[in-house]
Formats: structure tokens, sequence, C-alpha cells
């Protein structure tokens, strides 16, 4: 049933013995939202707890402060920034089909639960969370905004990205009043790199290759060039790479291969206005959104190259 | 004379004729400043227009869309975010002496105007505009909101940086109720980057030396290097540089060594807590901030090293 912030705010006042649960491969807005109303459900006295199928990357682990493990029977199980059971991993098989309320903002999703609240303008979901605080007059602390504020965050690019709205901008304003760290947060979020992920870009800059006038660029993560970086790095350190070509002043189409097998490959497509990566990326059975969408093409290297070039280049010329 | 908000409102709405200048070797907030009052200016009917002592980057030239060039002799100057005549830059000699209205937010300053409005605790001198212009209850559009805005991204790292308060993002929240593209103004702002810019970075990153258990990082931009890149970047490619070292992770002191004459190396310092910057600088006649800081040491490549890695471990062991 789909509900909205009054009621989901209501939904959790009249319960207690919460198990919260992220998503899978967890990223700063399904952690936030996590921890964040972890810890504001226990401030109100109330028995939470956090679960997530993987592990916490190190640079997002402070997000742990909010929260104490407690022994409890969990009662009501709530899902945070999950768009599909699936995404849950190992923990749908235990818990995807009891999920009490689902708080999320993604557009396309799956119900999976009692209760629903979406949003798909919110930025991150963790502005729905910041939502439900108000309603039910939550009492904050520096490390509860500090984890709504990296959900915020992580899901705009540091408040960069189109989704980003004065909504988002009003909370951040909200959660400052708090004390906690923010420049400390932004720096391991967007600043810090492993000396890995460094010797990382700087092979797969070197690997660039530009087409149809510098207008599209493509890199290759090749298994050859991640066995190279085996031990180097950790797969976070592959997170993020996609925007690279992109970032080239004059690429319109930016694409980074990735091969997943000896003739499978994996294709990232970002665009600039106005080529749709979601359309072009439909030719090879992907899909995605307007400026950022995936494929999958079989063959070998050579034979994703020469079906890829030929479509980006004919999107090229038809917004001529 | 020291003044607030409200009397440089009223300054502002009683003249005429007004020439805006920025601040030489041109930023975003001293553009978005300049360009963001000129417009709100004209909108009130008055005749307004910006100079400044050098080019606009192209990437931040779309913020000239907002004023048309009049021709009037003007009556009222009024310089932005310029913390001394000096830095007007070749129009210090002629406008420098009589400046009407000075706004600014830097912390260290010359007093150099008739009137000063200056807030330090302002991210951005737009901040200060950004007021002035609710003050006079000066109606807005999308291109001027977008100068506005281009000043708090410029001066913030995009809300990333420590200067960052809740009082940028309200404003920031306010300037979005207009209507301009804000991801593709950070995009020019923090993503773009020219095939030289990423070759230099590169060619800099790769001559990067670690020292003190990786906690120091230092690259190299001597002449050789640069003259290298000669015709493949511009001076706006220079710039940002010195963030990279302290970007690796675990670096405590990162410095970027620039060559300026055959024995002449200016070094910029950034830190994490608990390093001072400023206090390193110092020890070589420099000075800064807590985090960012820079000297000039005279000697060769290797008399710089010697000089610098013993302070640089000595502020280390200090605050093991």
């Amino acid at each position: 049933m789909i509900t909205d912030v009054k009621k989901a705010a209501e939904l959790l006042k009249s319960n207690d013995d919460f198990l919260i649960l992220s998503h899978a491969n967890p990223d700063g807005d399904t952690l936030g939202c996590a921890y964040g109303l972890c810890g504001m459900l226990q401030k109100m006295g109330k028995r939470a707890k956090v679960m997530c199928a993987d592990e916490i990357a190190p640079r997002m682990e402070f997000l742990r402060d909010t929260v104490i493990q407690q022994n409890f029977e969990e009662k009501t199980i709530v899902s945070v920034d999950v768009a599909d059971r699936k995404l849950l991993g190992d923990l749908d098989a235990v818990y995807g089909g009891r999920i009490f309320l689902a708080i999320d903002h993604h557009e396309s999703r799956q119900e999976f639960a009692k209760y629903t609240l979406v949003d798909s303008d919110a930025a991150a979901a963790c502005e729905l969370i910041f939502q439900i605080a108000e309603e039910m007059n939550a009492q904050l602390d520096g490390e509860i905004a500090s984890c709504l504020y990296t959900g915020l965050a992580t899901d705009t690019g540091c408040f960069k990205y189109s989704n980003t709205t004065s909504r988002t901008h009003i909370i951040a304003a909200k959660l400052m009043a708090y004390e906690f760290d923010v420049s400390g947060i932004n720096y391991k979020l967007f600043d810090m790199k492993s000396k890995g992920r460094l010797e990382l870009e700087q092979a797969i800059t070197q690997g660039m290759e530009f087409f149809c006038d510098d207008r599209v660029a493509v890199v290759w993560l090749t298994t050859e060039l991640m066995d190279r970086f085996n031990g180097r790095v950790d797969s976070e350190d592959f997170n993020g790479l996609a925007s690279l070509p992109r970032q080239v002043e004059g690429v319109i189409i930016g694409a980074t291969v990735k091969q997943k097998g000896p003739a499978t490959f994996k294709i990232s497509v970002r665009t600039a206005e106005p080529i749709n990566a979601g359309s072009v990326c439909a030719l090879f059975g992907g899909g995605g959104h307007a400026r950022a969408a995936g494929c999958t093409i079989e063959g070998s290297i050579e034979f994703v190259k020469a079906k890829l070039l030929p479509v980006f280049e004919k999107a090229l010329k038809a917004n001529e």
C-alpha cells in the first residue's frame, strides 16, 4: 500500500523492535538512511538495529558511530533506499517477504512491502527520512545529522547533479544546525583516493580513445587491466569510473567498457544534451536515463568497438 | 567606513551609473558578484557595467549573459570580492583611489573604499550580494540567480568545504527557485577538464613522491614540465593542482612545488588535522591558513627537498 510521510511517521511511532535493511553493495544514501533512522528511533526509546548484506566501505565506517547493535527479536522490518527485493542481496531470502515499510526514492521500482513511501522527486532517500523525522518531532543530534547529510551528498554528488532541488539545500541547511564534520565527510566521500585508485585512473586515462572529432571518448576496463591492479585496489575503487570520459572538454558521449567475461562487455554511457544515453543503450537491449545508461554486448573487443562507434556517430549526426 | 547590509542596500538604491569591479585573475565568486549585482541594478532601471583587468576563462563566459555593456560615465564605483586595491590589477591605477563601496568576505583585508561591507563568515561574497538583493527587494531572474549560485559554488567547492554554512545552503535553495542550469554550471566549474589538463594531471601524478610512511606527498611543477605542456594547456589549467597530493588516502601533508625561476620555488602546502599548514610555511617566511598555506624557497630542487622534508617530518612527529 502506498503511504505518505505523515502515515509513515505514525507507523514508526506506533511500532517497536525495528530491523532496518540497507541495499546490498551499500552506498552513502542507503547507509545514511539506515543509521540515521536507527539513531532517531533509539533516541525515542525504541529498539532498533541495522543490517546490510555486504560490508561497509572503510570511507563510510563513520556512519556506524550512531548505533549500538542490540539483542532483541525484530518485529518491524523497514527497508531504506531499496527499489527491489533482490537488491537486499543475501538478506532477501530471510527478510524480503516480510518488509513492513519501504522508504525509497527510485522512479522505477518493484512493490514488495506492506507499506511503501516513495517520492522520486527526492534527490536522496535521506530527504524522506528527514521529512519523517520532522513529522515525528524526532530529536536529532550531530551523529544522526551526519548520516542524513551523507545520504544527500552521496546521491547529489555534493549538490552538483540535476536531481538537487531547493528542498535538498533546505534540508542540508537544517542538518548543519547540528555539529558534525561536514568538510571531513565530503573529503572522504569525494576527494580521498587510495594510491591504487590513483594509479588505476592513470592507466584508464592513458588508454582513453577519442572518436568523432573528439566528441566521443571511450575507456576500456579489460580483465587484463583489472588483473594488473589485483591486490592494489578494492572493489570500491572501481566506483565512479564511468564519469571519467565525459569529463573531457568537448566530449558529448563518454563510454566505459568493462569486461565481464572472455567475450562479455558491460558498457556504461554518459552523455551531454541533447544525446539520450538511454535511447543509445536501448539499441543494444540496455536502458537507463537520459544522461546515464548501460548495456551489455557479447563479442570481442573489436566487435564491441565496431558495434558501438557507428551508433555513437549516428546519434551525434542526428542531433547536429 | 564600515557599513552593514541595510546601509549598503540604501547606498545602491540611492545612486546610479555604476561601475562594478572584479579582482584580477577573476574567479567565479568575483564575477558572479559583479554580473549578478549588475543585472539586478539594471532591472531596477539603473545604468551599470562590469569591468575586470583580466580575461574571463571560457568556462565562466556564461556569466556574461546577464549584462549589456552600456555607454555612460561611471559615477558610483563598487568593488566586489576584492580584499586589497592591488588585486584590481591594471584597474587599480585608474579606479583604486575612488571606490565608493567595497563588498567583500575576506578575513584579512585592506581598507580602501569610502564604504566597506565585509563579513568574513560569508563563504562567498555572493552571499552578501544576495543579502543586499533581499534588503533592496531586488527582482532576480534565472540569469542573476545563476551568477550568485556560481559564486557560492566556486568558493565552497560546491558546498564541500568547511566554510559552507547553513546560510550558504539556504541562499542556494532560494536561488534555485529561479530557473537555471545548475548541473551544467557545476559541470563547467568542477568536472570539465581540457585534454591538456588531463595529461598535465597525469604527468604530475606520475611524478608524485611519497615520504614519511606515505603521510607526505610532494608533486613537482618544474619549468621543464610546464614547458612540455606549452600550447596544450592555458593558465587556467594550472588552477587547483595544489589539492592533488592531499587527495591520496593517508596523506597528512601534501605539497606542490612550482618552479618560478631557475632557483626559485613556490610551495603550496595542504594539510589534514592536526598539522597546521600556516605554521609549517611560516618557518620559511610564508603563511596562510591552518589547512592551506604557501611559501617560497630559493635554491635548487635538491635544496628545496632537503629543506622541506625535515620540517614535514618534525611536524608529523610533534603531532603523533
